[in-house]
Formats: structure tokens, sequence, C-alpha cells
């Protein structure tokens, strides 16, 4: 199997930097002071589409082959990726067919035609996605972009930590979200690139702790009808992305609906900037684990900030 | 009457910068398409306390004597100015006295006490709050550092534009929020003193619009009983305040209720940013303004950003 490395994520870095918002990097006094520790939120919620999703979007259209480009992406999601998608292709004069459950909310069908993507509803259920995925790609050619099983879309995940790293390079530790493992993957192979030292957690819901499970277990164990608040964190690794987990990450710590409320909750108030729970998630495992963290630096990457405004879980 | 000068701003800002946070001009590409003009978001609602009134608190405090100092300071508020007044206060080692009716929100009342100053509660009256006030002064020798009708807060409010004209230099226009006009004579008087060809406008809810009347007419008129949910803009002008938005403010423009809580949602969606209804007035003069603004350079005084999540107008 083929490992991305970190100087696979510093060539992404270099492809994507003139799309891609350089994301800042915002720290809270009242924060650190309430944690005993230092924390820095690398904001991709301020990334365009409101998500880390659109560097490794972005990177994979890039590496596509003229012919490529000509005859298009695909991909089935109805959440961040697929805005990412539909904006990283349209940039670049790129076709995108997005699949969508037809019970997707209008707002993110709203969102991804209004990034000019071409979207074909299908019925709810992962066999429907898939099948029809697979008939778009026979009958127009087009390349499939997967949101995380996918050297390429890791790679530009990866492209966060390395600069929050060159902002900030005297970390601890550095914690992401786990969900289908794609921003884990890069975060984890640019953190450990860069300085091996620093420990790398993963943070996942307690209601979802599928990652936690096959980490600790040495096997994959798949991601069964989750109930949890943090709606990015709902799916599986992939062999790809275990595979990468298991040899970077130091640990996978859980956090409770409550904590990650609460955290989401205190980002909001405190820092005056949007996250969405799935991001409340890395900072709901440090208000779990007090004393792991106590006078440290942790680098937390804040994966996104779309929120439903009218459906708030507080 | 001794009106502030840019120089008087500059130097509150020389005195100002080792306490306050520079905060960040932010822009937003979607927006800028969606409204047809350059926004550039100056960003208070990141300022300590979340609003611009740390600025002026701060200042009034560094101007105090030592006598004064030692004497403490006092003021009647259960906004953002007694959060504002309360760190600046306890930053210098000067005792906070702050009048808050007893039916001010708990929340309100926590983070005014969480910064250590001493709470005094009185009957929700204007005439209860300034007798309270007289009272504290009295026994204590404590000075009134007022909301707006104070020099020295006045160019400490100044000192937002004049980091916005650094980071940005070439606006046509500079919007801010009129309430009782400190935030306002302070952002006009750095905007002409600095370059006197940039339009300065004052944004204020239709269902507030003394500080419109007052303008047009000539006259000061009170507000009276304003019913909007830009709850920053309730309080009349002063004379001090209406002489100096007279002198240098071009056009003072009206939104309704509808548009403040759209502009308030659109920001939060596509900027990731939470901003406080009265800030969200700035942009929605310019949604109902199209024709004015329409391929300009604008500065919006994003004036703060406390909000409670569980009482949301949308």
């Amino acid at each position: 199997m083929n490992l991305p490395t970190l100087s696979d994520i510093q060539s992404a870095h270099s492809r994507i930097r003139p799309f891609i918002h350089y994301t800042p990097v915002m720290t809270s006094g009242q924060l650190n002071k309430m944690f005993d520790c230092e924390l820095y939120f690398k904001c991709e919620n301020l990334q365009k589409v409101g998500a880390f999703k659109f560097r490794g979007a972005t990177n994979a259209v890039l590496l596509l082959s003229d012919d490529e480009k000509k005859r298009g992406v695909v991909t089935h999601s109805s959440g961040n990726h697929a805005a990412a998608l539909a904006l990283a292709a349209s940039m670049n004069g790129v076709k995108a067919n997005i699949v969508m459950p037809e019970t997707a909310p209008l707002v993110k069908k709203n969102a991804v035609a209004g990034y000019g993507a071409e979207i074909t509803f299908c019925k709810p259920t992962l066999q429907a996605r898939e099948e029809t995925t697979r008939m778009i790609m026979e009958k127009t050619g087009a390349t499939l972009v997967h949101p995380y099983d996918n050297f390429n879309v890791i790679c530009g995940q990866g492209t966060a930590a390395l600069e929050l790293l060159a902002d900030k390079p005297d970390l601890d530790f550095v914690i992401a979200p786990v969900g289908g493992g794609g921003l884990m993957s890069g975060t984890s192979t640019c953190v450990k690139g860069l300085n091996s030292k620093i420990k790398v957690i993963g943070a996942e819901p307690f209601n979802a702790n599928d990652a936690w499970e096959s980490f600790n277990s040495g096997q994959l164990v798949p991601s069964v009808n989750p109930l949890t608040v943090a709606d990015g964190l709902l799916t599986s690794l992939s062999e790809l992305t275990f595979t990468i987990i298991r040899k970077n990450v130091d640990q996978i710590l859980t956090a409770t609906e409550e904590s990650i409320i609460e955290c989401m909750l205190l980002v909001w108030e405190r820092m005056k900037i949007i996250i969405e729970p799935s991001s409340a998630t890395v900072l709901a495992v440090i208000k779990e684990n007090p004393e792991l963290f106590r006078g440290k630096k942790a680098g937390l990457i804040i994966s996104g900030g779309n929120v439903d405004f009218r459906k708030l879980p507080f």
C-alpha cells in the first residue's frame, strides 16, 4: 500500500496554495485559563466552503490529467466534501457530478448547486449512492474523488497541519477529529514527518467510537448507525486511512455528547467563531482528560463551521 | 466644547495598544459578490470582552491620576461597557463599581463579576441607576466612566477605525453603528482626520432612528422606548456625541429589523464569525441602499459579538 509522506503533503501545499485560504491560528486567554493549557486553534472553519475538505478536493482536482479534467469528477456525499469538490472543480473549469440522497437538506442541495455542480438524486441508501455513482462514471468517464479513501485527498487535508506547525512549531500535541480518517491521516503524517516528538491525538464522539475500537483492537471495526451531534464524524475508516492512523497516531480519545455541545458553545461564546460539532470534539477530549494536557501546548484542527442555525443542539 | 482630534485618537492608540487586541480585517468573496461591492470587516467582535467598548474603557482607566486610580471607577450599564470597564480596571489594579438593574440577565451579571468588579443592584429605572451611581461616587470618590458621553472613551473607540485605515487606507466609505454615539464620534473624527474624502456613514435601526432624526433635524431628539433586536443601539446621543457627529458624519442610514436579522445570519453562515445584531446593522444599510455602494470599497466596524444563543432572532 502506497502511503503519503511529508514530502507529498508539502508538494500538495505548493500546488493548492493559490486556491485556498491560509487560515489563521487563533488563541483565547480565557480558554487557556479555563483548561489550564495553551490552545492553538487552526481555523479551517474559515477555509473556503467552511471546511478543511476544500484542501483535499482541490489537490485531487489539480492532479487530474488534461483528459480526466475534460471528463469531470464525481462523488457521493451530502456534506462538506460535496461542496468542496463542487467549488474546487468549478474553479478549475472541471465539471463536478454530485450524487446526493433525495432526503438531503435543501440548504446543502442549494450550496452544491450554487457552486455549479450537477446533482443527481438517489434513494437514501449507501447501495443506491454507490450504484448511481458507478452509473455516472460509466456514462461520463468521470473520475471518482472519494471523501477520504484517496491518496491525493489525504495529502491535501494534511496541509492544514503543515500551516499550523509553520506558524507554531513548538507544540506538545496536535489533535484532529476522526470520521473517515482523511484529515487524521494527513495530519498525523505531516506532524510525525516534521517532529516525531509531537503527540498526535484523534478525537471521536464516544457515540461513534469505531476508530477508537479499531485503533485499540487492531481490527477495522465499521461504524454502525452512530447517534451523535457530530454529523461530520459518522463514517468508518477505510483500509488506507486505518493503516496510516495505526502507524502515526499516538492515541484516540473519545468525548461525550454533553462535552461536545458544551465545548461548541464555549468556543462560540468566548472566541466569537462558529465551529461545527465535529470540531468541538477536539476541545471536548481535552476537557475530559485534563491531567494529560495540563500545562501543555496543543494545536487543535478546527475542521469546519457549517451549522444549521435553525437546529442548534443548545 | 472640547472636541477630540485625530491626534487624540493616535495618542489613545499608543496608550491602549499593550492592553487591547489589534483585531483583524476580514473579507468574504461570497458577500462581495452578493452585495456587488468590496467589504472590509473590522472585527471588534474579536476584541477583548467581545466588543470595541474595551478600547474606550481602557483609555479612560489609563488616563486616571494615581489618586483617582486608588478611588476606583463607576458606571451604570448592563451591557458591553460594564464588562469592558470591569476588565480594563482589573487589568490596571483599579477597583470597578458597576451599577446594574436587578433584572439584568444572569449571564451579564456573571460576566461582570467574573472580571472582578463589584456590582450594586438597583431598580430597573434610569432614575434609580443614576441615583445609585451618584451615591457610590459620593461614598467612594470613584470616577464616573460614562459609556459614551466621555472624551477619553470616545478617543479610545476611534482607535478601531485607526487600525482599519492603517490596514486598508483606500476606502470609499466607513460605516459604524450609532447608539449613544461614542463609536460613531471616535470613528468619524479619525476617518475625517486621516482622509476627508472617505464618506462616513452611521447605521441605525429604523425602529430606533433617533440619531437619524437628530442628524436631519439639527435638534437632539431622544430615543423613546425603541423596539429593536439591536440591543446595543437603544441609547440616545449626548450633546457631545451629537456635536461631533454633526461635524464629521456624512449621512445616517437606517435599516429594518428584517434586514438586520438577515444580515446577521448571512455573516454567521458565510464568514463563520459571531456578530451581534447591532453590528449587522452596518451591513443591513448596504443591503438597503445598493445603488450607493455598488462597486465601492466599504470598511465596516463590526462592533461586537455578544449574543444570547438561547434567544436567537432567527
